[in-house]
């Protein structure tokens, strides 16, 4: 399984509405996407517009390919895209280890 | 429960090192501190010498105060930060919403 990492910095003052559409986004489109195992979205105390977002893939071009080239991601940016403040910063990961 | 996030960079070439060390620092010394919950280490796939590691506390102060302010923080840096190729950049997020 692959980790993607996403920065995201968005307007200030729009954190209620962001977190209703990224909820909205993963749910309704990310989530049906092939190979897609499961999301956590992060909202920062000390910088309160910034998220980091962490889709679980079970293999990177599930990601990269899959999903970045089909329709469902074009749907996904037309819902979350409005609130960046930036480009978000993507990478991807693998697990060297947890304790839980 | 809060989420640390810290943004790791090595100096090149050390990752079998760096990978052992940063398991036995996280077992060793901060999974005993209070308020410890778990710990998640992620190696980079474009960025090899980038880590995130996440560690998962009770609460913010678990963190800020309990363990930056113990003898638990030299040790792990000790055991660590020889590997660093700047200091890390840590920031603290709450859980929005996750599916697994």
């Amino acid at each position: 399984m692959i980790l993607e990492l996403a920065e995201i910095h968005i307007h200030p003052g729009q954190q209620n509405e962001f977190d209703l559409a990224i909820v909205q986004g993963l749910k309704e489109v990310v989530s049906h996407s092939k190979g897609f195992c499961g999301y956590k979205v992060n909202k920062g105390i000390e910088s309160p517009e910034r998220y980091v977002l962490m889709i679980f893939w079970e293999t990177l071009e599930n990601h990269t390919v899959d999903f970045r080239e089909s329709e469902a991601f074009s749907a996904w940016r037309t819902i979350v895209g409005p609130f960046f403040a930036a480009p978000p910063v993507v990478e991807h990961f693998t697990l060297l280890d947890k304790s839980i």
